[in-house]
């Protein structure tokens, strides 16, 4: 039976049981990368004390939900939105900012480009080396900036290549684009999922900047892709025009009092650092001594790889591997990828370890 | 204290208690037109059993969802669109379908306005007369339409009159409407709300004509606000144009499950049905009686009233009720209402007599 998991998205297990025959409980998922320590218990206590909410319109305001988020934040209430995860976040923001025209580096998340095509916005590459590791090139990003773009879309930690840029590049790059008027949107969707944490964040320097927006999301970090719930950071004007594109009730009501855990949100960020710490290390060295692979340097809870032996490439091995209840991204779909890229979640690590023998087999069966 | 609870919406719940300072728990809301009899059992046990759910990405085929809705409905899956609540598919509906006008009935719900104002769409009136009491006039639409509208968008049972269109009357209009070449959108967010139940939808038209779509939802009839969870019917050319317009996920893991409870709704529609056939005629009955008051005779789970005395209007009739706990719906701001309009939902026996009661309290005070 060839199995053909080639989607815009990782994650999509009920997909994939369907196609495999099995349930969703035996699938091993490296496609999507959800902080593997699951719901934070608090949050979860939340949402079931809340379920009484459904039988009620969310507040349009979202108020009690723009106040826990802009505390959680560092910022102002007036300067949060909440929408039906990042993903509507930036559809409206590119649909409210109109630039004419935006760069975006990539590879990177398909929804940059889907969004900003759905805007109607021209779209300008900035292609990351393959030969320079995918390195982020800032200096690049605002030569190309410079020549005349009025916004930067850009990941950070970047998706698929799990590289991260440093508060204080970032710092300088912003500079930059307030002098050439630029916007820069920072998606920052896997912040909290670097061994810095939100320290790496820059969603404060939107107090600094009227020309930054960042977006963040309840989704990786506290493993509730099924809830909903993203957010955007940014100058009270565009806030404005960002909320009054969305329908009345974007955010369901249970995602509406998702905020109310994030006082208690410390140990379990605290214990996501410590468990990303050994096992992002654990897995890249791992990956890497497998010949026939070559392992990118990861920031976050994901890692790019490329298979450098012939015969071999991304849809052999996700199909090998998919045939053994195991899901990886196969990440050709990228722009400026090829067929032998893909990408594995940091999980675990008794699946991390799971994996790696699975792949060693890959390898030695043939 | 004044409270000034003028809204685009009804049931805002979160504001009112904010500003009256007491929980929400102690307001009776008769603002939102939500069915009394409140989540069905199997509904929340579907939800409960699925809050695991929560941790994975829907499927973005929502291939079950669509399977149950469509079964439901009794059309194939390929014609049925979920949505995050009806407010989504009306938005990009009109995107989607792109009319160089569009004629809306009025007064009627005012998403209406907004989504095609949104969408770009030059919008016509159709104004129901006061002096028909807002009778739902098919003969001058279709007068109009043929004028030269390429859509009709119009609610059945329609908000704030609470009247209905037979499915013959509709039958005919939507065959006018195909050979002029009109789409015609149904929204019938309240049609198991009626007395006549889903007998009174005309969904299953859809497969007779590729020019009518459907839009319904759970969060009236199941009380479920909160779940965001409407959707569209219509043919799967458009459909599938408002897919590719939503975002990969738009509907939340746990309303995607929220159809497996539809096979077993049968007893908790019959309830319904029962309820409101008693209370409608009730609390109608009993308002009617009210002198000051003019009622308007009811088919669906709200009822249109209008101020009669001199010194009344709806401003301090809804102040003085919000003071004693008790929303009702301020309806100045539907178009071609006036300042002496106001809607009550028909809930629950004890509730309505307690509407009633203050309300007579109102004109006695005076």
């Amino acid at each position: 039976m060839p199995l053909k998991i080639k989607e815009e998205h990782g994650g999509n297990i009920h997909y994939a049981s369907e196609v495999l025959g099995i349930s969703t409980d035996e699938i091993l998922d490296f496609s999507a990368n959800i902080n593997p320590l699951g719901i934070p218990e608090a949050l979860e206590k939340v949402l079931f004390s809340h379920m009484e909410a459904l039988i009620y319109y969310p507040d349009p305001g979202y108020g009690r939900l723009r106040e826990r988020l802009s505390e959680y934040v560092g910022v102002s209430p007036e300067n949060v939105i909440p929408g039906n995860g990042s993903s509507e976040i930036i559809y409206l923001l590119l649909k409210a900012q109109k630039p004419e025209n935006i760069l975006i580096p990539a590879p990177s998340f398909s929804e940059y480009e889907q969004a900003a095509r759905n805007a109607g916005i021209p779209i300008g590459y900035c292609k990351l080396r393959e030969e320079e590791n995918f390195r982020p090139a800032l200096e690049q990003m605002a030569q190309k900036m410079m020549a005349g773009y009025q916004c930067v879309l850009l990941g950070n930690p970047n998706n698929p290549t799990s590289t991260l840029l440093s508060k204080n590049d970032l710092y300088d790059f912003i500079q930059i684009a307030a002098r050439c008027g630029t916007t820069i949107i920072v998606d920052e969707a896997f912040i909290e999922l670097t061994v810095g944490g939100a320290g790496n964040s820059v969603a404060e320097l939107t107090k600094t900047f009227d020309n930054l927006f960042v977006i963040r999301a309840f989704t990786k970090i506290f493993a509730v892709p099924g809830l909903r719930l993203g957010y955007g950071i940014g100058n009270e004007q565009l806030i404005k025009e960002i909320r009054k594109m969305q329908q009345p009730w974007p955010v369901n009501s249970l995602a509406a009092y998702a905020g109310d855990f994030l006082p208690e949100a410390g140990a379990y960020l605290e214990k996501t650092k410590i468990w990303l710490e050994v096992e992002k290390d654990w897995l890249y060295k791992k990956l890497s001594a497998i010949p026939g692979l070559k392992a990118y340097i990861p920031h976050t809870n994901f890692i790019l790889l490329k298979l450098t032996e012939s015969g071999t490439d991304g849809d052999s091995l996700t199909e090998w591997m998919a045939q053994r209840g195991i899901l990886i991204r196969n990440a050709s779909g990228f722009r400026f990828l090829d067929k032998y890229f893909f990408r594995v979640a940091i999980k675990d690590h008794a699946a991390n370890q799971r994996l790696v023998e699975a792949i060693e087999k890959f390898f030695t069966k043939k």
